[in-house]
């Protein structure tokens, strides 16, 4: 660190010089990030310093917080619902694994997750100190009831469902899943980090959230497709002593429990998650998810025409696409083109996800780009 | 959630409304943050949709961070430190911990922490499902070596300092620490979420940071005394090593393996961080810490003018007066005079921290109001 501070000048050339060497999400096929919404943007400046975690202080950012809870459970079926504005899908993970885990007296806990679950929790199941046991999938990337049903011992506390996998975009059969939690007695926790803001715009309706009994938790991150500013993201629970679970003392704030994984927590992006989920309403998700899946089924189309096949057909706006060899693919598409895409781990094939920074001509261009690395081989 | 979208006057009304429910900071001495600089939410916002759970997307932001963790290892005497922008003091100290755990073979671990220690460091002890011990303080409320020696066991994975403690803004005597921890080939962690940005530019000199060869990481703050945005944190480890303790595996990403605790992280606090070190440099820093100084010393000397004593002579911006029936004068400070301060634990005084959003005409028009409340009893 320097002695003498430098001009606002200087300051600002660097600045520009770093912000050129970002990609830019125009090519971006790897992101469940997206370019937040301008309303969301403005409000999370006008909130910089709002600080959740002394909420006494700001009751203001407070009371949106409140409300935007209540938006998120309306949307997904549970009007009474209580949760927070949390850092993103990790920490609202967390925080339904650490409730089942400090509501239970078993020694060593373990939660079925499907092998589909994102990475964090495998972060998770280290950080608690807990067993995070595997579910196999079914050949359409859902996990196997089966599978769940034959991991279930003794010391199992919770399972876990994907509402919107992270490398499929797939949904598990969230309704089997609840039967078998209310009829084992455990937790039910959906991961819809990325499907949360997606399924209930999509013309096709699936039963994933609240509506069944069995579901006790739910994590939806507004910084993906509710295009708000990171970090948002969203716990939910259907029950307030779930949220207890998670309290510790507070002495020298204005509250005295806090449930919360983080201390100090941006009310900036409580403000931006009101903002844009009123500014958009239903409606307006409902045309961007819409957008979205226009731009999923032309790139699938296009890709059949060039002789690649998606692993399923997409359930939201999400692609897998068999290729050979994806990982060189993959390093072609970046370094010869500039096209950032991902893999997805078993099988291997190119995953693409088609969030609103993507046009329609910037697909085809994509394509052709494709097919010349496919077809030259 | 409501179907139709409001319109954005609408909107702008809502949140103009929920912002003028804030309290503002001009009240309120209970605060360990504050306003962030011009420079940093100038900064936050051009990056507003960097993602550093993605850096291969955001390699101009990643340089930003990279750059951001060496001027804050050089400030605290470590050139070639490991570490990340956290989201603060509890997250940080998270990875500290979990970092000890991760590398010891012990079947119950245990740290020992001052019982000084951040109320977080219960939380942490409830998510990482370890014991955490508590060292009794000595009359200054310094950590008791003594107390810190007894409590070692064969347990026992580590030791947390604190360098400016949240109620008493005091130091615990880290080169003790450090000589426990060499001796016994423990983890040495120290708490400068507060002082980490305060200490380096005080008057008098202290060894609290790397200086020492026992400390292997320190957790600091941007976003308290570094006037950074929220969330800004940092955590340092001295050795590569126990950085890559934290470490999942990551596919899908543009990065194979991935040491923080969320996923998704802003990468808009790492610019705001850039922003506001490299603006103010040592020098500003230091004429921000010493103007908190001259309202700590005004604040300590208008209190004895009206018979009320510190508990201990303030080291930093942080004062605990002694007074009778310290909850109803807090009660009584904000019901009828709009004054926010909070209470320390044990013993129960006054705690007040002395940001630079405060003046010394508003700290006048307090000793005020405390000396009416006081006097009438």
């Amino acid at each position: 660190m320097n002695e003498k501070g430098i001009s606002n000048q200087k300051l600002t050339d660097l600045l520009d010089t770093a912000k050129s060497n970002d990609v830019g999400y125009e090519r971006v096929l790897s992101a469940m990030c997206t370019y937040p919404h301008d309303v969301a943007v403005q409000a999370h400046t006008k909130f910089i310093e709002a600080n959740m975690g002394d909420p006494g202080l700001f009751p203001g950012t407070y009371s949106l917080e409140k409300e935007v809870i209540n938006m998120m459970g309306q949307l997904l079926h549970c009007s009474s619902v209580h949760g927070y504005i949390t850092t993103g899908g990790t920490e609202s993970n967390i925080q339904a694994l650490r409730t089942m885990v400090n509501s239970s007296n078993v020694a060593n806990p373990n939660v079925i997750v499907p092998e589909s679950a994102h990475f964090s929790f495998d972060k998770i199941a280290n950080i608690l100190g807990i067993e995070v046991k595997k579910a196999e999938l079914d050949s359409k990337f859902k996990v196997d009831i089966g599978s769940v049903k034959s991991l279930i011992d003794s010391n199992t506390i919770g399972l876990v469902g994907i509402a919107g996998s992270t490398e499929f975009g797939q949904i598990d059969p969230i309704n089997s899943l609840s039967d078998i939690a209310l009829e084992n007695n455990l937790y039910l926790h959906v991961d819809a980090a990325f499907g949360g803001f997606v399924i209930p715009f999509l013309e096709t309706s699936y039963h994933f959230d609240f509506v069944l009994d069995g579901v006790t938790s739910i994590a939806l991150d507004p910084h993906k497709m509710g295009f708000s500013t990171i970090p948002s993201g969203g716990i939910l629970f259907r029950n307030r002593e779930d949220l207890n679970h998670l309290q510790t003392h507070t002495p020298y704030l204005t509250i005295s429990t806090q449930s919360s994984l983080t201390g100090t927590r941006s009310g900036a992006s409580v403000a931006a998650t009101y903002a844009v989920m009123s500014y958009l309403g239903k409606e307006g998700y409902r045309q961007i998810v819409k957008q979205c899946m226009d731009l999923t089924n032309d790139l699938v189309e296009g890709a059949k025409k060039i002789g690649i096949n998606p692993l399923i057909e997409p359930v939201m706006n999400v692609v897998t696409l068999d290729v050979q060899d994806p990982d060189t693919l993959r390093a072609r598409l970046r370094d010869e083109f500039g096209w950032y895409v991902s893999i997805t781990r078993n099988p291997r094939a190119l995953r693409l996800v088609l969030m609103p920074h993507l046009t329609h001509k910037n697909l085809d261009l994509f394509l052709q780009d494709l097919e010349k690395l496919v077809k030259i081989g």
